[in-house]
């Protein structure tokens, strides 16, 4: 059947993007991160697996584009765990406040949240992909003792302080300079990542 | 009209609290926690302030009976502030983790916080019931600088840790145990109670 579809199609049409970008929306909300597949995706699409990587690349960057998730948060964790040790917390707040600043890169990640309060499907598909693509890297350059859990931990004080700041709006936090909140909170996430 | 809709009512009878508690929801949904009083909710349901009173105590008790949260916040709050100084943090992650634990207590916080994602009004609820109710006893016993910043950054970790433990479930943070967070944790927000 996949076959039978896929001749009756014209590869490259106009519609074949959001075709694949449909299917990808239903394999991860059925199958979450880690069990769905590029060929997968491309055989509820109709497609050759060839045409979905050509499109997309890889799985990462399909489930970007199909969650509209307009930056790569494997390269953002990997861009913070390489500048110097000691000032890892105090990158990791920046980066994260400037990420949660723009309505639309904070968008995804929200509505995603707000499903996994309600969704056991919807949660598993953050945690998986919190897990592969942005943790894996932030764990990869970690030498201490515990380094999921203490990399899980910075990442849990930073969601916090963003859901608290352009969520719940409370003051003063929502209108503490990010300046502010670098020389806060950053030291502090630092003790998590010193031995 | 309230005098009128009073006298045809008889107080004390087995649908007067549940209209008072529902009057309460609209008026707290309508003018959030700041904006809701007695009054107006006893004017809306219809009844006198003093029978609101007589059942349900101060708006703080109201809103609680209202959004069935069965706990206290402010009590629980100034328990964690009241014991040694330099376990303050400890005592925090424990407490916190107890009360997101359990699910009859969570539930409340979680459908504020979700309709909060999509309504400024939710939002507003939240975050000056939580200013009243919670941050104020906290604040009132911290002698640092930024006293009201600092007690907020430290409830937005403990909020970011219960959400990744208990609603996206990330391992190794959902099977921690309780001992263990206390022990990373606690001395991490400890740093934001200390001068």
């Amino acid at each position: 059947m996949s076959v039978a579809r896929r001749t009756g199609r014209r590869p490259g049409g106009p519609d074949t993007k959001g075709e694949i970008l449909a299917a990808a929306r239903v394999e991860f909300a059925e199958r979450a991160y880690d069990g769905a597949s590029v060929r997968g995706i491309a055989a509820r699409a109709g497609v050759d697996p060839a045409l979905v990587h050509h499109y997309f690349g890889t799985k990462e960057q399909l489930f970007l584009a199909a969650m509209e998730i307009p930056f790569t948060p494997s390269e953002v964790a990997a861009q913070i765990m390489s500048g110097p040790q000691p000032g890892t917390g105090e990158r990791a707040v920046r980066t994260f406040l400037a990420i949660w600043a723009d309505p639309v890169k904070r968008a995804p990640f929200l509505a995603l949240l707000r499903s996994a309060m309600t969704h056991p499907g919807a949660a598993a598909l953050l945690r998986q992909f919190a897990r592969r693509a942005m943790l894996a890297r932030v764990v990869a350059r970690l030498d201490v003792p515990d380094r999921e859990l203490r990399a899980e931990a910075a990442v849990s004080h930073l969601l916090g302080m963003a859901l608290m700041r352009y969520v719940v709006k409370i003051e003063p936090l929502a209108s503490a300079s990010e300046d502010e909140l670098v020389s806060l909170v950053g030291p502090v996430i630092q003790r998590y990542f010193d031995p």
